[in-house]
């Protein structure tokens, strides 16, 4: 059995800067995730940005299945360069899960090409997902809904190319709706993105929030098609010669 | 009866370069387009790359309701300033078609966020488009197929992502396929790539060609929805103050 | 200038058995509907079921760009030749707007293929409606959302296909949400589902609900494609005899 | 390691009725696929249409993880109630293959609401058949094509509902072109049409074809997500009482 290989990487700075998120995330979000989504089939590292080129080397990449991917007040933190190689891969076939904040990071942008804006609010109130694709694996073994009992509030117009399977509706307390689970396929890679998690909320220890992310790198997984070959190619028929440019051409 | 205001624009490099290309489009392919499209419905100007801001200053923008782009040899000329400016007006409502080989061009890249790379030959061979959507208003009047006797050749797989509506589908005579029509919500702008167009090739006096763009024209108007407003927002009901967090959740 | 030709068909059931219904809609839901949505660009009529042949016969429906549909309890009473005429007309080109309660009519369960089955309640409650695709035509001129202070609740999961777009997601005070704009193509027609309008409330006086079905009816007008042809086709280019079964086939 | 229950379905009537047929596929078309794809993960039985209920019991269907279905003189002749029966089992998680003809199956039209028309000819020319989605798990290990030397010609407009992944586009000798591999969730079941499979060919026998077949089966396994519950349910929110039906709402 070959296992799937996923690297957690966060930008790991609420964690340190400010004691009450230390409190729920004492090891970072990207170990609560790690931790969570453990299990026979994956492997399972992290990757924090203030390692070597973020933590995404060539190599971590290469070896790298699926890339979940969460970051806040240092997407401007994060090198074109790296962000360039990770767009890459990605159209190479590395999955990727973009989570909650990372709608406006700069990968998330550059795969999505719109401005990924939305409106929000952080009053702690309940967020209720409900699944809108109950044939999409990423909604395996999770129920009709679930509830966050305290979230912060993201609300549409969300400014993203309309998914290609939409997985997941949030309700708000307080008056919005949100796409919080959506699908994407990019080159010869897919692309999930998942809202919840802000760091001033235990999400990350959610047990269904786990079993989407899960869900999530199964589905992500490369599929080991064939690499597009791009460029001139010969014809694979044959080809007449024109001669009379004013023929008549028939129409449909 | 409101006009719709069109830009079309061309890098201009190939007819002021080639000879045989000026004998084509003597005064240049934004031209042909711009006097092929006129009617009633329409005004219709044209921008190139040479001009002040590639002739695409914040005021033409700001007037323009479509814009339609060629360009081949000079993507890389284009500055990233004026893509930005582009970029921001599409997701603002601006229609955009990108035609033939726009699809390397920035602004086309940026918006699908892939690398819109395709197979291609250049060999004068046969073009035949079939409609793959005839409830699309942009196949309106075209009948179940069009042909071109010479055109590049652009093949499958090209990398875009999965369009929203998938009008037209070309047939090439050396043994290929393309999604040659397609169209894309983007914030609050109406995308459509179009792929005849080869320079070399008569194709824009082509009478079901330049239908297909009027049609494109037509659906791509902004339709001056309400702008959507993102960030910070109130909420629109109350929010029960939490106070046991450790309280059980529903779950579906 | 050609009007387009709207019939407005309702079951009107409720509104001659219920007295409560009656002063809400004393002519009829398609009346409030018809009066509703009237202006320069449309012919508006209406049919009702107890009319000959459902006031939808031959000439009714050839005589109609789009159809508007309202059912609840009579959905069995309305004839299964009938619904297959309404079928055919929309695969040929008729638009057709089905509202709230009539996601379980014949025709719209016959073009979607599921059960259109839902969650529903009956409570007065609050339905905010969310514009999550701007772009989109049916938009034009709503805000970011408005409201319906009382109204039935539809929530999901809504078994539907997925639909090619996703215009509002609705809020519902009592914890659900709902995909309550949708649209579809089907063959040369155009669907759109529309989710208010419980015949308990004043649903179908609200200027925003009255807009919506107005920019709808202008989305869904019929294009003029061509017909398309099916059936036994001679080839368009030369096909070479085949004589070794056996030669090796190249391969991607 | 759980098996995935396969059960083959055929009219088995062109295999019995014609020599030509019978020397192709001595043992039915059936028995050609399920020997075809045989493999570790599967349990593939077969099922035609002479049997009791077409081999198509209750039983046998909720034994059947992903039905495949070959079908195309005798589609008259499957009962109603089977088709129903079926219908269920798909909108209940049930994967569904339709290949070739089996496009005019009543199933196959009643899953997608469109008459499921095309253009045809049989003239044992070449088909190609595109890769459009190399991230799609349907195209694992294919090329970036891949030809069958002989086929039926299947030609667009396909009259389908617009696929929710478009994964192979075929090229015809003859001229046309045809979206040849389509996936659609219905329900909580998942659906692929496939194209190739004309009687008179030995493409059963393709590798490339047994594989996409496999790789479908894969995907179309249910996921065991919650069975949707539908009808009145109880508010999860508290619904404030309305008073004053003229009050003043906020719109976006």
């Amino acid at each position: 059995m070959i296992k799937t290989r996923v690297t957690v990487w966060n930008e790991y700075l609420h964690e340190r800067e400010d004691e009450n998120i230390a409190k729920i995330y004492p090891e970072g979000i990207h170990t609560a995730i790690a931790k969570g989504i453990e299990n026979d089939d994956f492997t399972v590292r992290t990757a924090t940005m203030d390692q070597f080129e973020h933590g995404l080397t060539e190599e971590v990449l290469k070896e790298t299945d699926v890339l979940i991917w969460w970051g806040h007040k240092g997407h401007d933190q994060v090198t074109d360069d790296i962000v360039a190689r990770v767009h890459q891969r990605v159209l190479q076939g590395m999955g990727l899960i973009v989570l909650h904040s990372g709608h406006f990071s700069k990968i998330f942008k550059r795969l999505m090409g719109t401005s990924c804006d939305l409106r929000w609010r952080e009053a702690g109130e309940k967020e209720r997902l409900w699944v809108v694709d109950p044939a999409h694996p990423i909604a395996e073994n999770i129920g009709l809904f679930f509830e966050l009992e305290e979230e912060e509030m993201y609300g549409e117009h969300f400014d993203i190319p309309q998914p290609d399977d939409l997985v997941f509706v949030s309700w708000f307390e307080g008056g919005e709706v949100f796409r919080s689970g959506c699908t994407y396929h990019r080159g010869q890679g897919k692309i999930f993105y998942f809202r919840p998690g802000h760091e001033a909320y235990p999400t990350y220890y959610n047990e269904q929030v786990l079993r989407v992310i899960s869900n999530a790198v199964r589905w992500a997984v490369p599929k080991h098609g064939a690499m597009p070959i791009y460029g001139f190619n010969e014809p694979l028929e044959p080809i007449k010669p024109k001669q009379d440019h004013g023929e008549e051409q028939p129409q449909g």
